[in-house]
Parts: structure tokens; sequence; C-alpha cells
């Protein structure tokens, strides 16, 4: 099977920072045109939008969705509409429902739909659903603390309605929890701060159940300077299960359970080869759906406001 | 078959209104007990909780939620897991997530769960959705006002988190346009308008799309003294539909096609009868998930208090 010829649309730093060197790592897809209004890429077809790209007849299977969240959606439609598998970044979109049609497109066309969840291919992650399918969670603390002028720097878009502020790493935690735990989990309250100059939360508490009675508690900010929390407490009859560092490390009472060296994107390119080569889609939209519903019911505080 | 024994919990303005006399006019189904901590009803037996009610050992077959959204999953929950075939008053749910599992229960147990949107048993919805199957809509306007303090006199939940403000009237209106449109809509931007004393807005503009470009514009207000609007026209190359008084009406440039007299809670528990007789369940949550995208998405104005 010849590699798929896959273009980038959106060049900023998750692109650079993760994209490239991951597409670079992997066989069976090669990159071979970007479209950003303002990056260019050496050696690599340039067009300003996809609109251009695909008006060019440059030969491209595939495109990988770099931008903000806003705009993924009328982008993933052109791209179907014109015969491309899709990979999504995550979010996969702005909202839940927007997901509905496009799913429906990819179907109609026997094209791909990956919306990809990284922190889902964190190497310690599989260990865990592992675990909690024999050891039953007795109470889950999420806390997921970072700064966003380290993380984010100069990211209007986060700030912007669509950009889901804190939420924004937060769903990489519940990209996670609703990988491994046993049932489905719902938000049952929320409290969500919103800087008086900004459309999305800086800061968020959210309570979750699931069908059986579990509580799920997650702490989320994004004004955390010195250390950086990406964790996943879960209480069980065997101990405190801790999976730290956005889902590279698990551990048990303080002994290390898993530690491998991380490879989110490489794995998300494998499988996105995976399902173009088998005429798969994978698009669960459970993540953004817990964040809409946090969004739903959540009271909400105004706090200061935010300045980058 | 005998009659549905059932029960109603909660017996507020909703239940009084409308749930008792649909109950009274239809085939097949009693009302045989009524758990409300503040009301009764002579000759029906009292309980103060859904819990006491079926701690009881009274014999019912099934319950009519008519509490505010914010309890209903515990309620549904109790009542499927006691074996009870469950009604829910719309919204379904305080969430989109929380009903999941609450549909794997019902299927589980063999029981009917029927969330109902009394808005699409509106006489001239079914006329409205078989003319934009034969003649395309170009574009759609929404104009749902009304008078809170008229409609929802001191109903506080309202305000509250899960309570949905406008929206709580609103979800008719998108009840009513997902059921006649031919493709889903998806929200594409809103401005909520939240009192600075209140958890839910006080009035919205929404933004919807469809798949093929269809454009949709909701102006939604719960401060409308005087005339009340609860309109869903359309512009179409046959002229503009007008679905008004909250689907009763549908007139084509001001032909009226269908005015029938109106009977939805009677359409409802006749579905229910249905349901519960063939062992079908009936949960669509499209509405739901268009208001939690609308949340989701939307831009906060902060705007004057609200005092009933």
């Amino acid at each position: 099977m010849n590699p798929i010829r896959l273009a980038l649309v959106g060049l900023g730093k998750i692109a650079r920072d993760q994209h490239l060197p991951a597409i670079a790592a992997t066989e069976g897809i090669d990159l071979v045109a970007v479209a950003s209004r303002n990056a260019r890429l050496d050696g690599v077809a340039h067009f300003a939008t996809l609109a251009d790209l695909l008006a060019s007849g440059e030969a491209i299977d595939a495109v990988a969705l770099c931008t903000p969240p806003q705009g993924r959606h009328d982008l993933a439609a052109q791209a179907l509409m014109a015969g491309k598998h899709v990979l999504l970044e995550k979010p996969p979109g702005a909202t839940v429902s927007e997901l509905g049609p496009l799913v429906a497109a990819a179907q109609a066309s026997g094209r791909t739909l990956f919306a990809t969840w990284h922190s889902r291919f964190a190497p310690a992650v599989e260990p865990a659903r592992a675990f909690l399918a024999e050891v039953a969670p007795r109470g889950v603390r999420v806390t997921w603390k970072e700064d966003v002028r380290v993380w984010h720097p100069g990211q209007r878009w986060i700030w912007e309605p669509g950009g889901l502020g804190v939420f924004d790493p937060a769903i990489n935690a519940l990209s996670i929890l609703t990988a491994i735990l046993p049932r489905p989990v719902f938000v049952t309250g929320a409290e969500l701060s919103f800087p008086s100059n900004c459309a999305a939360p800086i800061a968020a508490t959210v309570a979750f159940a699931d069908a059986d009675g579990l509580k799920v508690q997650a702490d989320l900010d994004f004004l955390q300077t010195g250390p950086q929390s990406w964790d996943i407490e879960v209480d069980t009859d065997r101990g405190t299960l801790l999976l730290a560092k956005g889902g590279a490390e698990l551990s048990l009472d303080g002994q290390v359970l898993s530690a491998q060296p991380e490879a989110e994107y490489r794995n998300i390119y494998r499988r996105f080869v995976e399902l173009v080569q088998t005429g798969g889609s994978d698009v669960d939209l459970a993540p953004l759906q817990l964040v809409a519903d946090a969004f739903l019911l959540g009271r909400r505080l105004d706090v200061a406001p935010f300045h980058d």
C-alpha cells in the first residue's frame, strides 16, 4: 500500500512540537503539504488555506487539522467533501452536535474520521484501565493544574467562545477518565470561574458520578505556577492508584507500576494509518460531552480579568 | 391487557394543568398514586417521596416524573431499578450524559423510558415536517418570547444550575425544529444574557446551521410582555411557512394550512401506553444537546438582576 499523502492544516505550536516529529517517525504516512496563513515548512508544498490546497489539485489523501477548535468543523467538512481522510486534534470541534454531520459524511464517503485524544495514548493509561477493570474504584480525584502562560502563550483563541479555557487541558483528563473507568460518568455539578474579560473559564471544579454511585471530583486551574499537576488518583480496595504526569506514570500507594517513555502522537499516527488502511473511523465524543454538560449545569463565578 | 398503573411524581403546575387531564382521557393507563412533598390528590394514594412509594409495596407499573429537571436523573434511576417504566417531562435531565446510564438501565431491564417533548405533539408539527420534506427550507427564524412571570410564577428552580432559564421554554422550539427540518442542525454561535443574580440565561440569540448550509436564527426572550411569540418561520421556494402558537397553527404566506385543536399531552400518554405495550423506549436527546452546545459555545452577557 502506498503511503498516505498527508497535509497539515495549521502549523502552530502543537503541529511543530508533536505532529511533525510523529509523522516523520511513522511508517505509511508522508507529509506532502502544509496549509497555513503565516507559517511555511522547507521542502513541503505550501498553501495559505485548505480551500487553496484542495483547489490546487495537489495530490493528498488525508488532512490533519491542527488549527483552533472553533473552525475545525468547516475545515473537516471541506476535506471530507473533497474525499480526504481527516484527523482532528482535540477537542474535535467547538460543539458536540457539529460532529454528527461529519461522522455521517465520513460514513457516506467511506473515508476515515479520527477524533484524536492524545492523552489516551499516554503509556500508563492502558495499565490503569486494566487495573480498574479488576479492582473497583471507590472514589476518584482529578487534579489538573497548569500555567496557561507557559503552555499556551498568547493563544487568545483559548479564551474565545469555543476555546474551552481551562477545559482545553482538562479535556485531556476527561479523555483518560472516560477510558479507564469501568462505567460512563456524568456531570452532577460544576463551578466555573470566568475572568471578566474572557468567554471561557480559567478555573473549575466539576463533580461526576456513575450509575453505581462512584464519585469523581475534578479540580482544574489554569493559573498554577510552580509544580504542575496532571494527576488522577483512584481509591481502591488495593490502595490508592495514582495516574500521574498526564498519564505517563502509574503507581499504587507510591510503588511504581508503569513508567514507559511517552509516545502519544506516534501512537496517534500509527492508529490513523491503521484506520485508513482498514476503512474505519474513531469518533468518541464523551470527553467533549462532559465539558458541554459542565457548561450547561455549571454555576458561574466572576473572577479577575486575565492578561497574558 | 390490564391498564398501566401510574404514579405521578411531582404535583406542580404542569402535572395539574396537563398530566392529570391527559391521563384521565387516555385508555390503558390509570393514575393510582402520587408522590409529592406538599400536594395531595383526593382519592389517590399519597406518598411524600418516590422512595417512600417504592418502599410501600403500592402496586404500580410506571412513573411520570413532573418534578424540576435537576433531580430527574436520580428519580428515574430509582424507578428503573425498581422495575418501573418511566415517563420524563422535558427536559429529560439536567445534562445530556446522565441519560446514557438510564437508557442502558431501561434496555437491560426491558422497561420503557420515554423522554417526552410535548411540543412535538402539537397538531401542526407533522404537517410542517411533511411540507419541508417536499419543499427545501432556505432559511429559518425562531422567535420564542414569553413572560416568565406569567408562565413560571415563583419557579425559582428555573434560575438555578440545570434549570435552563429561557431555554426551558425554548427547548420546546428546538424539539420542534429538530423534528421538522430535513437534516440535523448544530450550534454555530450564541449570546446568552445572564441576570447577575441567576445561574441561567433570561434571553439568548442562537445561530444554527446544517450540513447543507441552511441557517437558523433563534431569538429567545423570557421578559416578553404583551403579545407572546412561539413562532418558527421558514423561507421556502413556495413562500414563507409559519408554524405559530407553539406548533398549533401552520400557514403559508398567511394562508392557513393546518389549525387543529391542541392535544399534546393526550398524545404523549397515548404514545407512552403504546411504548409500554410494545416494550419500546423513545429517548431523543437532540434538543437538550443543542442547549448544552449553546451553553458551551455561547458568549455570556451580564444583564440586570431578575426578581419575580
